[in-house]
């Protein structure tokens, strides 16, 4: 077998180390934890199936492939929960590590592909940037909206804290932060969220 | 908010069920059980990974989004193992009904896209079908030969029945049809797998 070939089957093989990744989000139905390759894949799906509420012009093909490798880096450096400021501040510096480890396993050209594109979802500024983030957040809070709010409530978190993430979903689509707007005021009103 | 949004969001809580589909597949370093979710993700990724392989010319975000549907009906039917012929017997049926109740959530014009992408792929005909399935063939083989093969001595599968199954896998890739191969042949060598 060829070298490249090789390598593009050695990366293929590692990032199947996602699925054992978890998050704190727990699946519908009260379900066990959720992992990042779950996640991943219900973000691309929706990505596709939202796509028309995108402020902007999107290239969905893109939006679904930074979805589906946005996540890879925490095989080595871990999920870091949202609210977990203290965690949070070291996030960078171990998904660096992480990210030149992972997509060196890959031919040159693929691994300067897949990296530009994991830092332009980090980035947070182009328009398919900001439709994935809106993805990323509007998946975690619908999944705990089913489930009446238990991981705010387990992790005491506050309407603040969840708007501070979430007013950026606004970036990627307005008309879908109206849905978490709705769905923050619900969770308010049912003293899931602490408002403070 | 609008019937249009509330139908896809719907359908996007819906599909959280997917999973919890099990397949007969073990994740590499002898893991748990995979489940479909986790099997579309990582055959979107190879997908985009592998593409230059691909007999024919292909649009790769079809083939993703084909990838990532592909096992929908599953939260319904239930996975079918490949090796199962009497299961297999009642599998289109089962679908079937799934694929009309899961995709009827949907608005009409995505209830009519998704279900004709998802029997595109079951159809085998296009360039983005056969190379959908050939990640479908190749993901769980490469996680089974990592494991040294445990899935095919469990269940007693003979070379043969797994010829029968990957010959088809040429049809989207005829190199990633020799690294099948490889690894068929140095598994029956190492008696993974009956040689009849």
């Amino acid at each position: 077998m060829d070298e490249r070939l090789r390598r593009q089957l050695d990366f293929s093989l590692e990032i199947d180390k996602e699925k054992n990744v978890f998050r704190q989000t727990h699946l519908s139905g009260g379900g066990r934890n959720e992992n990042d390759a779950e996640h991943a894949w219900h973000m691309a799906v929706m990505a596709y199936v939202l796509r028309e509420y995108a402020n902007e012009e999107i290239d969905i093909a893109k939006v679904m492939l930074m979805c589906l490798i946005h996540d890879i880096v925490e095989i080595d450096a871990g999920d870091t929960y949202a609210y977990d400021s203290e965690n949070q501040k070291t996030r960078r510096d171990r998904e660096d590590r992480a990210k030149e480890r992972i997509f060196t396993l890959l031919p040159d050209d693929q691994k300067q592909e897949l990296t530009a594109l994991f830092d332009e979802f980090e980035e947070y500024e182009t328009p398919e940037s900001k439709f994935a983030h809106a993805m990323d957040n509007l998946q975690p809070l619908m999944l705990n909206n089913a489930n009446g709010g238990s991981d705010w409530r387990a992790h005491n978190v506050s309407a603040t804290q969840v708007y501070s993430r979430q007013k950026k979903t606004k970036l990627g689509s307005e008309k879908l932060f109206e849905v978490i707007d709705g769905i923050i005021r619900d969770n308010i009103r049912r003293k899931n969220l602490r408002n403070e």
